[in-house]
């Protein structure tokens, strides 16, 4: 199903010789694809959550890092773009993951060959990304055919970590999307994701376009649900995932897999291995991203007249508090899906795969 | 605080013979009394939710009632009013107790004497609904001060169950205001709620129109905050109260609950009696109302010009589900707080309740 680039976040445009990137702030209601032609394009990209998600913030900050080489190969200029592209989002580990990839393609070569190191990497990056995210969802599936509840399968994700939020296929979604291609029927639950909505705004919306069935949910029935028997699994991404298996991912999925552990739901949480920060002991180390509040307070949506309009929630003068993510400790998350297979979220169980990584390199 | 009617919901306007209402579905952006002049006017009031809360439903339905009576006082007119009115809500127990109570007091009553009694009546439960409230904020007071934090006293709440909700006080909001009144610090997380807001909408305007100091925060941010220890108490009402403590409130409580529970956060339920369903054995005997999906997919709130204007959020053709409440199970309560003392959420917390009541009776 995601065989043309038509289902796809980024793709290269050879004849612009600029990336194109959905901007994902106009979804659900406009799909718009614009081209990033300088180092601010990229920044803005990712910092105005143009483009979001682990994944493909990390390949939006290759193709970035690769531009920016294209106009400045010196180390200076490598060192001053990396710096820039990395500021842009403090918690997303693959955004340093993939700029060191980058940096690490150029190093040593003369300055002339760099700019064309740079881009092919950004290209392969991408490629792994898809080919990454096919496998998480095949070990994914796995796991959910198992769950065989007999009739429709009934899971539930949380925030978008579809094929917005990578390349192709996605992460949590790319198991759902392996089961709606084995011909399994399927319906997701889609949890609103406030404050910026992005289930309402992308989960939903790429899902319908991928054909799968789903509900729109707020986040506060999502317990309910659970309790109520009608949720088989929750699925949800990772932006950072410790070495003890804490998540650090979209706030709101502490709660969900609280929910779960009460009420028996396995919860799994779908990653690339280069969320993994080995470095990090555990998720109470993960700084917590504060965003502006009028994130929270405000809202973008189509009026009567279809035009794209921001309202204001809140009484004037009133104060709010916008955490980006939270943290859900490894013993509430049943299973961590990889590309490189499933695993304990756990030091034992992340220790199988350093070493399954480990022995195969 | 309370000394006057300004900081009421409900109020009777012995001039226009009418009782005066806060219409909330426009709060936060403007604040406007209206006069419930017909029947249609009250059950409208109650089913399009310019009023809401438990009690501050049954204490309109007792005028609503109490009106139809001065049109129509046969047994086939109170009878078929009464059913109007209970059709108007249909979770919240408090409606079915205050119609009954108006219902008691004219029964056996000649035709000609029944709306002076229905009008006293209901004259009287207003009143005792506020002095059951500011029983339930010194006895919740209680419970907070014994919490000693030290410095400021942060409490969370879910939705609206303060002076909006009732007439004058609130429930979960009675200890908070409690607090404020005997100089002690205090500062509330105000969850949003949605899908309907009540929290920014309703909340956060009366605490701050009350002088209290609080941060609106994502519903989804309320598991994360708890597990940071910013949190020492989350104090919120019930519309339903089962015979085993179970707690049927807003939708989102349960999460909260869940939360509390994880990091030993007391978690405090605020209630009057007549929240109490004592023929409901459990939670799970409780229907959940489900409301329109377009309470989730559309959004009310001021434009840049100031302008009330209601924007969707999904993309055409999205499909939603609205459940209005969830149950929270009696282990996960600290304590019941009520007009009569605080109570272990259990079958046998509440027998204690009911032989206090069964004693003084």
């Amino acid at each position: 199903m995601f065989s043309t680039d038509e289902l796809s976040s980024l793709r290269w445009d050879p004849v612009a010789g600029a990336a194109e990137i959905i901007d994902q702030t106009l979804l659900p209601h406009t799909l718009r694809w614009c081209h990033l032609e300088s180092l601010d394009d990229y920044c803005h990209a990712i910092s105005a959550m143009q483009v979001r998600g682990a994944p493909l913030i990390g390949v939006t900050a290759a193709f970035g890092l690769a531009h920016a080489i294209a106009q400045d190969a010196s180390e200076a200029g490598i060192r001053s773009a990396s710096e820039r592209l990395l500021a842009t989002r403090p918690t997303a580990v693959n955004l340093r993951w993939a700029l060191e990839q980058v940096g690490a393609a150029v190093a040593g070569l003369p300055e002339g060959e760099r700019a064309a190191a740079a881009h092919d990497k950004a290209v392969a990056l991408r490629a792994e990304d898809i080919a990454n995210c096919e496998a998480v969802g095949a070990h994914g599936f796995e796991l959910l055919r198992k769950l065989n509840p007999g009739d429709t399968l009934n899971l539930m994700t949380h925030c978008n970590a579809g094929w917005l939020a990578t390349i192709q296929w996605g992460t949590a979604l790319a198991p759902i999307y392996k089961a709606q291609e084995a011909g399994l029927p399927v319906h997701v639950w889609v949890s609103e994701t406030r404050p910026r909505n992005q289930g309402t705004n992308l989960t939903a919306w790429e899902l319908q376009r991928a054909g799968v069935p789903c509900t729109i949910v707020a986040d506060n029935a999502c317990g309910q649900l659970m309790r109520q028997g009608r949720v088989d699994a929750v699925i949800v991404g990772s932006d950072r995932t410790a070495a003890n298996g804490d998540v650090c991912n979209k706030v709101g999925t502490y709660l969900k897999a609280l929910a779960a552990a009460a009420n028996d739901v396995p919860f799994f949480v779908a990653l690339p291995e280069s969320t993994i920060d080995w470095h990090c002991a555990s998720g109470d180390e993960i700084p917590i991203e504060e965003r502006d509040a009028s994130e929270l307070l405000s809202i973008a949506g189509r009026d009567a007249a279809g035009e794209l309009r921001e309202v204001n929630l809140a009484h004037q003068g009133s104060r709010g508090l916008n955490q980006a993510f939270d943290v859900t400790p490894a013993p509430l998350v049943r299973a961590l899906i990889t590309e490189h297979g499933s695993f304990e979220a756990s030091v034992e169980g992340l220790g199988k795969l350093r070493a399954q990584l480990d022995a195969a390199r």
